[in-house]
């Protein structure tokens, strides 16, 4: 059994689902560990999480534009507007998604469904980097 | 430290939260190991994970139709209809929920609390069978 | 690699999140271990997680308050009711957040974010005593 770390950074250009299971793969590919699973962690409370389709592209914008629906910007009932009107929005769309997503491994891949993808929803309007760390343990 | 893995198959008879606790349960005896943690892993995306009271069934009815009121079928804003009314509700009710749970075991026992069961939510109207990888670190 | 692990308290005094990022960082310490994960697991159903920003308590009572509105009390739909009026909102509640939240750690330190603090969300009205797992993997 070993442990193999790394964080990455993704740039998000405004609210959106980004897929980076391909750099998910990238490092379980250098850990060099064949079975285990992989913790992919998000550093942020205003970005989030989900695994999602990654087949037919209107699946995920429903799925955007039904979030933004359920938890719209300019809420009246909202104190903390200091940092802008798409900031409270972000941190309810974080808490109701993950921060955490732990993905199993055998035979050195990635145990995902045939649609599965990994995303980091950005739920911020402008750009971002955004750091997400990758901790793999198995053997 | 040590891996087991196994992918086990839950059919499931339309929408609905299905408990496998004892699936998990079998398959830690089967991992012969004391102490870690269990991932529980759904490779699907129109249904999802949910550790909820497994002792008074109208909390689970409750908790289902409730989140069918948030998340209807045939909503006007939905573009992603092509695979029938009950898919886009299916993408956002597994996101608002869980793909991944991990569950700490300790004297070869899962850490549940006393009112806890492991529940597969279909949200697809059909029938599934469904593909859960079970992953167990420990010692 | 090694397993530690010890279940940990929480009062709460009503509906609220509650930080406890520092009962993580004393297990994490106590564990000496340096690189890996740790599973933080509720052992509730009617309380969850949320890792969710800990500088303005303004945005956390946002939260907490948008969430009430979503899943209020007295929904004439609910018919788990003899547990009083707050707890079938509690389960809802949490099954819309977390039961496990996995963090990881490098150099003994877990990799939070910045602006990220771990917490307890209770979602019932009076005061309980709240059991959450603490399991730590690593090297």
């Amino acid at each position: 059994m070993a442990v193999y770390q790394n964080t990455i950074e993704i740039s998000t250009r405004g609210k959106g689902t980004y897929e980076f299971t391909d750099r998910v793969i990238r490092e379980l590919e250098k850990s060099e560990l064949s079975a285990g699973a992989v913790t992919v962690f998000c550093r942020h409370t205003s970005c989030s999480l989900v695994i999602m389709e990654n087949a037919d592209r209107s699946a995920r914008t429903d799925l955007e534009q039904w979030m933004e629906r359920l938890v719209p910007e300019n809420d009246p009932h909202f104190e903390h507007t200091m940092e802008g009107p798409d900031d409270m929005p972000s941190h309810i769309k974080m808490a109701l998604t993950r921060t955490t997503e732990v993905i199993p491994f055998s035979g050195s891949r990635l145990m995902l469904g045939t649609w599965q993808g990994v995303f980091l929803w950005e739920h911020r309007s402008s750009s971002h980097t955004r750091s997400i760390v990758i901790s793999i343990q198995g053997e």
